[in-house]
C-alpha cells in the first residue's frame, strides 16, 4: 500500500494524497477555439483533475479575454476540478507577461471562484508569493508552489528541501519536476519523494523526472509519495509524459490492490 | 535507452542483456501430468523463457523420472529457452534433497541437452558450483548464480558486492532476489543493480524486490539493468509476480522506444 499523505487536498471528487494518485491532464491550447475544443477531448478521457496552462493562451495578456475562456472551460468541464497554471517563458512556460500583470491575472481568476487550484512557481519573489496565497485563501482556492529544473537533477537533499520550503512558504501541495541525465537521477527523485512523504513534508506532493528516462516516475511515482501525475491527453505539457489511456492502464497493475 | 550489459547471453532467439528486458515464465507443478499441462498453457501465453523449478515436481529425488518430463516438457516447449532450477527448501525451494542427489540430478539434465541456464544458489560450496560450472561450460549450458533473502533488504553495496561475486564464481547470469520493508528497500534493489550495471558487473543481471512494495521493480527493472523479469502465467513461483498479459501491456508503455 502506498502511504498517504498525513494532510489530504480535497477537491470536489479529487481527494490529492489518498489512496491512489490522481491523473490530471493539461489544456495547453493557443487559441480560444482550440482550447474549448481540447477541453471536450480531454472531458471525455477521464482525467482526475484539469489544468489549464494559460500561459499558452495566446491572448493571455488580455485578463477580460483570460476570464472569458475560464468561464466557458468551467462550464464545459463541469465538475472536474481544476487547476490554472500561468508559468512565464523564465519558469519553462510559454508566455512573456509582467509581474504585475500576472498577479492581476491570478488574482482575478481566483475571484471568478472558477479555479480550484493554483500553481505558481516557488521562485516568485516573497511578495508576489504571500499576496497570491492572501487572495487565494480568501477565496478557498487551493495553492501549488513548483520547482522545476529542465537542465538537470539536483542532489537528493536539495530535492527534498525544495518540497519542504514550498510547505513553509504556504503551499497546500509542493511540486518538483526536474530532468535527469541517467537513470541514477531518476532513483535519486524517487528517493526523495519517498523520504519527503515520510519526513517533514505533510501534504499532498507532486514530483516528476522529466524527459524519456524519468517517464517510469509518471507511472510509478505514487508508490513512492507523488500524488498527482500528468499524462499526456491531445498533447504533452512536459516532456516524458505518457498517453492517459496507457497510464491508466498500467497504473491498475501497480496500484492494483490500493 | 536501456544500458544494455557489456556481455551478452544469447540462447535460441533470446538475447539477455540486450534492448529489452525478457519476461519468464515458471512451471512449478507438482505432479508430472500437471507440469506438462502448465508447459502447453505457459507456451501459449507466449514468454521469452521458461524455467523449470524442478524442486516442485513431487518426484525430483527420482532422477530419471525427472529426465523423461525433462524429455516431454523440451518437445512441448519446441525452441523456448529453458531454465533448470532446484531450490532446496533451505534456499526458498521447495525440494529436500541432498547435497549428492542435487549434484546428480543437475548434471544428468546437463547432460541431455535439453536445458540451456541452469540456476543454482551462490551460497552452495565452492566445490559443489565448480562442478557443476565445468560440466556447463562442457555442454555449452549457461549459469546463473542467485542469491535469495526472502527476510529484508541488505545494504545497497552488499547487494552490489553479491552480483559481483556471482560473477567472479564463474555466472554467465548474476542474479539477485530481495524482500522490502518499505519502499526505500525497492529503490535500494534498483539503484544497486543500476550501479552494478554501470560498474563491475559485466554479463546479464535479474534482480528483483519481491512481494508487494517490489512489483514495480518486476516491471521497471529493466530500465535499471534487469534482464529477466519473472511473470505468472499459472501460478506464480515468488512473491509480487505480475500476470503476464499484465506485464506485457505495461512493459510496452515503458520500453516503447527500445
Amino acid at each position: 500500500m502506498r502511504q498517504q499523505s498525513k494532510i489530504q487536498v480535497t477537491v470536489g471528487d479529487a481527494v490529492i494524497g489518498g489512496s491512489k494518485p490522481l491523473i490530471c491532464l493539461s489544456l495547453v491550447g493557443a487559441a480560444k477555439e482550440e482550447i474549448i475544443t481540447e477541453a471536450g477531448l480531454l472531458v471525455a478521457m477521464e482525467p482526475d483533475l484539469l489544468e489549464w496552462r494559460v500561459d499558452a493562451y495566446d491572448k493571455v495578456e488580455n485578463i477580460e479575454d483570460c476570464l472569458t475562456v475560464l468561464k466557458e472551460l468551467r462550464t464545459n468541464i463541469c465538475e472536474i476540478p481544476l487547476i490554472f497554471t500561468c508559468r512565464i517563458d523564465l519558469e519553462g512556460g510559454i508566455a512573456k507577461i509582467s509581474r504585475q500583470k500576472r498577479l492581476e491575472l491570478i488574482t482575478a481568476a481566483i475571484e471568478t471562484g472558477d479555479v480550484d487550484i493554483v500553481d505558481i512557481e516557488l521562485c516568485n519573489d516573497a511578495e508576489f508569493v504571500e499576496e497570491i496565497r492572501n487572495i487565494a485563501i480568501l477565496h478557498g482556492v487551493k495553492l501549488i508552489f513548483s520547482y522545476h529544473n529542465f537542465k538537470e537533477t539536483p542532489s537528493e537533499s536539495f530535492i527534498y528541501q525544495k518540497l519542504v520550503e514550498a510547505q513553509t512558504a504556504g503551499a497546500d501541495i509542493s511540486k518538483l519536476a526536474v530532468m535527469p541525465k541517467t537513470y541514477q537521477d531518476v532513483l535519486t527523485l524517487l528517493s526523495a519523494t519517498n523520504k519527503a512523504r515520510n519526513g517533514e513534508v505533510h501534504g499532498p506532493i507532486v514530483t516528476m523526472s522529466m524527459g524519456e528516462e524519468g517517464a517510469v516516475s509518471r507511472l510509478a511515482g505514487g508508490l513512492f509519495g507523488s500524488d498527482i501525475t500528468f499524462a499526456v491527453g491531445v498533447k504533452s505539457s512536459a516532456p516524458g509524459q505518457i498517453p492517459i489511456k496507457d497510464l491508466k492502464e498500467s497504473m491498475v497493475v501497480l496500484f492494483r490492490s490500493e
